[in-house]
């Protein structure tokens, strides 16, 4: 039997790290969803960096860049992380440089501290869960949180994809976070839309009018990507 | 209108103290459930120390020493964190230096961050919640967790207590923690001790045969003594 556990936070994940686990990396708004979309729409690759400079230095080396602060597209940048700006014909067969406020910088602790990094969201949750329930490893749902916060909706995800694994009757877990985020999502599940409506970091996107964004991060299965990361860039595993 | 915030690990904390705030510590299985016991049984002081080396000093003068680690009394000391082990008339008048695992810590790093530290633990709830709507100031509930993990036992009392404070009407939440918890006690209010059967700290604590210590500190409202810091020292607030 393989556990299943949930970090709730960046500062705790080397609570949690061990080599040989997969980590699921989640930023549902909108990181982890802007990713999957990406490469759903032929991207060749992400590289995940912590700060402006480094995408802009990628940038001049011919990559795509994108960057994101607080909600925002960064000034002189092509993309933030909206899901709808990687929805493009120009992202085909590109590599695209990409930092963001929470995403990018929970991919790059788990990269630190475990060989497997997968990238997830509501998007491909059904996907992430039927490659997981091959793999006979333990598997951290890794929550990206905001700026070092526990935050409702990627425990949503992480408590769908907690479900979604104990109920192959392959995986148990002993962990609290994962068994209250189940709990939390069998509550929710129904309309997450309706539940996130009081959630800080869904208000935070109200006020910056992404009501279409957070409809479509929201979305379940709406495709088979899935991320990885190899040598310090994500790529298609399949 | 005040904010009821849940902090639920002590690697966290730092992203919610504000020093006007009111800090709620809370050790449910056993730390602050046991030390609420103490007071209610006459104790006088207690000193929340790190180390079990501090401890013994203070016992050397005069204190009575109490230490705790993985759930078990440190040889040498006269208790550990069972709240039973304080029903004593022994403990009438006395200070009392106590360490154990995962509560002490909480409190002193609690104190470093702001003014007015409180304990907490379903004993004393109802009394809690009574004394923080009359103060007018912020509420931070701080759950000690389980070596910097989350617990659920702990977040079941914050989410306890944070719905008692906005049902006040005097309280009001932007945080994600708290509603969560709040909906997981919902859920859990019924009959905590059979939800709590799977949780990994009450597993932990049935490997020791503490089946009579979870059940105390499983009642609510027992008491309503009020633990509050006072220059290094938990004393009676009421």
């Amino acid at each position: 039997m393989n556990k299943v556990e949930v970090c709730f936070s960046p500062p705790l994940f080397d609570l949690f790290a061990k080599k040989e686990s997969i980590v699921v990396v989640v930023d549902v708004f909108r990181a982890t969803s802007a990713m999957v979309t990406a490469f759903q729409h032929g991207a060749k690759s992400f590289i995940p960096v912590s700060t402006i400079k480094e995408a802009k230095e990628l940038s001049e080396q011919g990559f795509l860049a994108g960057g994101e602060r607080n909600g925002e597209v960064v000034k002189g940048f092509e993309f933030g992380n909206s899901p709808f700006s990687y929805m493009n014909d120009n992202i085909r067969g590109r590599d695209i440089a990409l930092t963001t406020t929470n995403g990018t910088r929970a991919i790059n602790i788990a990269a630190k501290g475990v060989d497997t990094v997968l990238i997830g969201s509501f998007l491909n949750l059904q996907a992430l869960a039927d490659y997981l329930k091959t793999q006979e490893r333990d598997v951290i749902i890794f929550c990206a949180g905001w700026k070092d916060r526990f935050n409702m909706e990627d425990s949503l995800f992480a408590g769908a994809l907690t479900m979604l694994l104990l109920t192959s009757g392959k995986f148990e877990s002993e962990c609290d976070s994962a068994n209250a985020s189940s709990l939390v999502y069998r509550t929710a599940r129904k309309n997450l839309k309706r539940f996130l409506a009081n959630c800080s970091h869904r208000k935070r996107l109200g006020h910056l009018n992404l009501e279409k964004d957070v409809e479509y991060c929201l979305q379940t299965d709406t495709t088979d990507v899935i991320p990885v990361l190899k040598d310090g860039r994500l790529v298609l595993l399949k």
